[in-house]
């Protein structure tokens, strides 16, 4: 069994490489939901989504995220009404929110919502949200016009473009969650924990500040390996890099391994890094080197073969 | 000024020919959301937006209702899953539904929200929900498997297709709200106060369930003209004819006149009913005889012309 720690892109290609290695069924994903928001009404997860659709395959190669085969109708007529259109929302990905939230609100769990989702997809590997209770990442601003207000995952990620510096984040509500059904037993069960190359700040952060995951994890640190999501002092998506300098970490593997260390023991870094595998292997990791690159299935599949020859 | 208490297709198709032969901007209509129903999470006033789309020209003329142009890639979705798909929600329309819902979550009033959206369509006349509170018509099925069973409107006019026979209906919340902002002023105010051709129980009988608007409208009995959603016996969509029978009504125009004989001066009747004139007024109504069939705006606006005559 693989216990997967997840955010969005960069975990759904490791988990769609991962199950060409392994039978898929034995795959479980712990999935950061501290992106979730509430946008009209409707319960939406993009990270359980990005997943989910790459796993089915249904994922929107010309967007990089959403499905294929999408039509924007919905948001034409919000954006006639004047309705905040920031936060793209295709019809085919509404069917989506519209289920989780007609379930949720009849009292399902998300977790069963979740597999119910990912039942309609005929996915094998289990997708589990690491907590059923509202956790929502904050993002401090730094400075500028909006210095000091803090917003939302989304308002900062998607409205903002995260291109605005970030002073501080918080997982608000984390403190007094707890972790979803099945999270602690697919981490101590696994025979391998995958922390994938997501953002250590706001994609893998959420997850570790839920009581009791991070504690898991560490009772696994022997057979936990984390990939670098920075690569030559870049992140390949996102805003991981510029977090990372923000607050206060140095932008590259060795930044990563101070991160991990306390709950992986080995972190694999990308072939262009191999300079730094002993200064890795100086934190206390170890260190594999490999091309971490995920451009196609292929690549990504010979990514978690190394993965998972790490730790035996 | 001109008043008209509406339900859903007949008020819109009046309401049309009526904007016609008045300025637009002079029109308010007062419209039933006892239909309206969260689906999904999401906000859905049927009346109110049958009316808007109306009025705006886009309406679909395929489907009876909904808007002109949609797609229903989102419902497709939400098929997958296995999600409640009973009620159609098409992908423009879903639009409406998520503006309406957001602002609703944001502490917007009802009222303010249908201007938004009156207002997105470019559309003159008024249209003011009957409450911004609570009330859901509940119908109970008289036998059969769901004998006793109490359903909510939707649910037996879309998912039963009301093809069920109904022993009684009640209008929940109905005692505890109050008329929407603007309501009783419009009636108060309004020249000619008009009950368009929409079903007395269930679409007329909650605005009149409503404290405060029967007696409004009493109070300008004279002025008050109804128009019969009964036609020879029938009603031209809907079960507007079964309904009546089922609660102990006469289905025809003379028993829409002993429903509304203390609220409206006068009923106008179709030509095909001529010969119950004289059994109206002996309902002690005024009645007027012409075409009441609004097979195109031209004949609406016709029918809108006997209405306003007909206090005069």
């Amino acid at each position: 069994m693989i216990a997967v720690l997840a955010g969005g892109v960069g975990a759904a290609r490791l988990l769609a490489g991962l199950v060409r290695v392994v039978p898929p069924s034995e795959v479980t994903a712990v999935v950061n939901t501290g992106d979730d928001v509430v946008m009209h009404g409707l319960h939406i997860c993009p990270d359980l989504d990005t997943v989910t659709y790459t796993l089915a395959g249904a994922d929107n190669p010309d967007t990089g995220w959403g499905l294929a085969g999408e039509t924007w109708q919905a948001m034409g007529s919000l954006g006639r009404y004047g309705g905040e259109t920031w936060f793209n929302l295709g019809d085919l990905d509404l069917g989506t929110h519209l289920y989780r939230t007609g379930h949720l609100a009849a009292g399902v769990g998300l977790a069963e919502v979740t597999a119910g989702i990912t039942a309609g997809w005929g996915l094998e590997p289990t997708l589990l949200p690491m907590t059923e209770d509202r956790v929502a990442t904050m993002m401090t601003l730094a400075d500028g016009s909006g210095g000091g207000d803090e917003v939302g995952f989304q308002e900062y990620f998607v409205r903002l473009r995260h291109d605005v510096p970030v002073s501080s984040v918080r997982f608000d509500g984390a403190e007094a969650s707890l972790p979803g059904p099945g999270v602690l037993d697919a981490i101590a069960g696994a025979d391998v924990v995958v922390v994938a190359p997501s953002n250590p700040i706001v994609s893998i952060g959420p997850l570790l500040a839920v009581p009791g995951i991070a504690d898991a994890i560490r009772a696994r640190r022997d057979h936990t390996v984390a990939i670098s999501p920075i690569i030559a002092g870049a992140a390949l998506k996102g805003p991981a890099d510029r977090l990372m300098r923000e607050l206060g970490h140095e932008a590259s593997v060795v930044g990563v391994a101070r991160i991990y260390r306390d709950i992986a023991a080995c972190l694999v870094i990308d072939s262009a890094d191999a300079d730094l595998a002993g200064a890795v292997e100086a934190e206390g990791m170890a260190c594999v080197v490999t091309d971490t690159v995920m451009s196609s299935p292929e690549v990504a599949a010979d990514l978690a073969k190394v993965v998972l020859g790490a730790t035996s």
